[in-house]
């Protein structure tokens, strides 16, 4: 790689995936990371293996199925982190072992529990243990930008003298500014002049807005590796996005010393659009680059003969993002082979009896709606993965709302077991009430904590989306459903939310109890 | 003032105003004006006068009502302009007139086909107009990061000559990068000494991600006025979010050179629904401040014994920003003098048959609703000062859904005129057809160009808000509605957006068709 080539480390499956809410299966992980295959991301931090059994399954599937990028494993500095992130990703062409530990006096103590001088030596043992079985090992001091410089510079030396090829500088809790963040950087350049021969990288977080700044400053600086995730998603404000840092230095290029990534920024909208249907997380209208409005103009200027000259009023052109690759439209006519044609070119590769499910739900569609679009069909497909687990089956439901007497539903179900279950109810309103008719048919005490429904893409026959979050017995899951029908799609994700909580709840129960609550209890960069 | 302090200048209602689909109406800017000054914000740019009678009548009503901020009105450098913004904003305690023309080459050549020589002469009469006018005049060379700096400080020189107070340096296609920006604005500080003596201002967008840091950049370089709009909402990406750079300056307030505001930020929270909600603009989960998730931690290290101190995950109180002031709670038995005092203290001064209908409103959310918060409040206020005008009004539905025959929507409503209309339709969904039945009814072929649907509070028991974008013979408007039921808060959303929708008809109709196409189609900072 030249010297100005930036390094991408995508952080959505495992930073981002630590989002409140957030609950992925691993299919809905495989189909992220062959996703940011596709963009071109060169290193994907595919989850923190300790942290549950379902986050081992998912780093070792994507670490055997995934080709092309680096797959990393989190891990904190104890052996029993680096042991299952190590088994979770030695499958991988290239396997990445992530280790950190806080480097910063008020972590240490208030934390850890711990002196300065332990950390130094645990830091010491992670990254000897951590090289022992992989040659790709990056280690993090968390909480640096509010650590001594000079202490973090003793513990940096240490991981380099280790093997460590990749030493990051997690700006954890948000709340470094660009020159300050910079400075930071070039006085532990100073400090540890040895650091020059391994990739620096920085980690920022947006809590203050700054997370593309400071990690652009951090290249300035010298680093060569960005952490980040797609729509800026991660704990509390989120990391800085992928796509605001890729597309900065894409049409800055000029004037940015030759910094140049190697993502394939055609594939960003749709990367964009994958993450916010399987998160539940909306990005809102005025988001940089991936935002509905980020290329729109509320004073008409677009009509002809008004802009002459494109760059007038856009210094980015919506095609480069991917955003007006959208002209595959499919109609209710098309047959099996069209819509397996069209789902290739979107890289999908369905058949047997996915293809059959996807077929049905196609055909559903296309009676309804004129023109089903390539974003129609990313939304089908990814609705109909989340049906290869154990769950619930919507059977059928019926509703009655008026302004006139209260809402009615009955809903039928089919359970894990394959049996069919019933329940009605009479709530404070249409989808109230089939939320509760599903409880009543379930037996279940599920808690709505969240719910929303957007329109997947424009006009009168539009695909609704609904997320739901739950919380049951102290597990808390999301689920998403798609139709053009929005009490169909709330239903939908009721019962998609309701199955990946009791599937949350049964984990849980085969976790042993001190090991999950640590895991869930520790910070990360 | 002293020197460090920053003036912060609310441009929400003009550049956050453009966003497409935003449709405020007088009443609802002056809430948000009115909620402004509550924030404690310097200036409000209170709109474009020349671009439509409504939005001349919407800033005269809020020069004329809102106390305590400078009120500002943007003009072009045309002397109709500046009349209309004077007219506006005469009879504000402290008017303000906001002239500007572009600099850059391409926008002088492509945009205004003009030359250089031309443009000078125009800013030189444009700020003369304008300071025989009033005493407080700002003049911005829009496109000044793609302008030729000796070239732009020629221009700013000679509207200091002229009298201008306030000289702001727009990014206005969100092109620049922090160091560079400073460097521009250090660069027109040697080349017109006299920008010392008047008040520099920044004014960014957020295309590329760099809005908060530009701004904070321009600071550092000694700007004293932060162009900001609330949520960050602006053209494209938006603007610099007033929410980031205030924090920014309140939480690094030691290490920042005394840089601090006059802003009360235990008001931001519930400036941030409000602009959410009047504007139908969400603000994503992890957006900084004030996303959902802004104080959240998915690991549950807030748990009781587990984060001994509280700054060791957070660097901002959620206090600080009100997200915790949110106590006060009303139930069935509540009162109208209970709800009165309760819609006092969020700053509503509700009284006669607002008063009544609010109540109304008030008992029947409270009885399904165990308790209704200080958020249900802002809610539930805001959605009646919609009915204040010329518009349809639902009178009742029914709808029936389910998955074994197609979806049937009946529906009354009353027309502007006082009579009944009637419609029915079978849908695709019963959104889609009870939203067909209020276009059957109202023999109105509007088109649904966005919906979507948040809940405001969480639980089971929440409000639904529903958000509609409508088009209507050329003209598109945004309706927003909040109910327990989500079929009748779409419903509710729909009826206003059609109402809105109908209005601008109207206005359109109204306006000189040469004057409305020219505002329409010019660009702003």
């Amino acid at each position: 790689m030249s010297s100005d080539r930036v390094i991408i480390f995508d952080t959505t499956l495992r930073d981002g995936e630590q989002s409140p809410g957030i609950s992925l299966n691993t299919g809905e992980k495989l189909e992220i990371a062959q996703q940011l295959a596709r963009l071109g991301v060169d290193v994907i931090e595919a989850g923190f293996p300790i942290a549950s059994p379902g986050d081992f399954e998912a780093v070792q599937a994507i670490a055997r199925q995934v080709e092309g990028p680096v797959i990393a494993g989190l891990a904190r500095v104890h052996v029993g982190d680096i042991d299952a992130a190590y088994g979770a990703v030695r499958d991988a062409e290239r396997p990445r072992i992530h280790t950190f530990v806080s480097t910063s006096d008020i972590h240490i103590q208030h934390q850890l529990a711990s002196t300065r001088e332990d950390v130094k030596g645990q830091a010491r043992a992670a990254v000897a243990h951590a090289r022992s079985l992989v040659d790709d090992v990056e280690f993090s001091p968390m909480d640096a930008t509010r650590s001594d410089v000079e202490y973090t510079a003793e513990v940096v030396q240490i991981a380099l003298d280790e093997g460590a090829t990749t030493i990051n500088i997690p700006d954890t809790v948000g709340y470094a500014m660009p020159q300050e963040y910079a400075a930071f950087l070039g006085r532990l350049y100073e400090l540890v002049p040895g650091l020059r021969d391994a990739v620096l990288s920085v980690h920022c977080h947006d809590d203050l807005g700054l997370a593309v700044a400071n990690s652009f400053a951090g290249l300035q600086a010298g680093a060569r590796q960005v952490e980040c995730a797609i729509n800026g998603i991660g704990e509390r404000a989120g990391n800085a996005s992928l796509e605001e840092i890729v597309m900065l230095l894409h049409t800055r290029a000029a004037d940015v010393a030759g910094l140049h990534t190697g993502v394939n920024t055609r594939e960003i909208a749709r990367t964009s659009r994958l993450i916010s249907r399987l998160t539940g997380y909306a990005v809102q209208p005025n988001k940089a680059v991936v935002g509905r409005n980020a290329f729109a103009h509320e004073s008409g200027i677009h009509q002809d003969g008004v802009l002459k000259e494109r760059s007038t009023y856009e210094i980015m052109d919506a095609t480069t993002v991917g955003l007006e690759a959208n002209s595959l439209v499919l109609g209710k006519h098309s047959g099996r082979h069209a819509l397996k044609s069209a789902l290739e070119e979107l890289g999908y590769d369905v058949s047997g009896q996915t293809l059959n499910t996807a077929f049905k739900r196609f055909k559903e569609i296309a009676d309804k709606k004129k023109q089903v679009t390539a974003m129609d069909l990313e939304a089908l497909v990814t609705d109909e993965l989340r049906d290869d687990m154990r769950s619930y089956t919507l059977e059928w439901f019926d509703v009655e709302a008026s302004t006139r007497r209260p809402p009615h539903a009955t809903v039928e179900l089919r359970t894990p077991d394959g049996e069919v279950a019933r329940g009605d109810f009479t709530g404070d309103g249409p989808v109230d009430a089939i939320f509760r008719a599903i409880n009543a048919a379930t037996k279940r005490e599920a808690r709505l904590r969240e719910f929303r429904i957007d329109s997947v893409t424009g006009g009168q026959d539009a695909l609704g989306e609904a997320s739901v979050v739950l919380e049951l017995a102290g597990q808390s899951a999301a689920g998403q459903g798609v139709s053009t029908d929005i009490i169909e799609a709330a239903a939908l994700a009721y019962v998609r939310a309701l199955s990946n909580c009791e599937r949350r709840v049964l984990a849980a129960a085969d976790t042993p109890p001190v090991v999950a609550a640590e895991a869930e209890l520790t910070p990360t960069p």
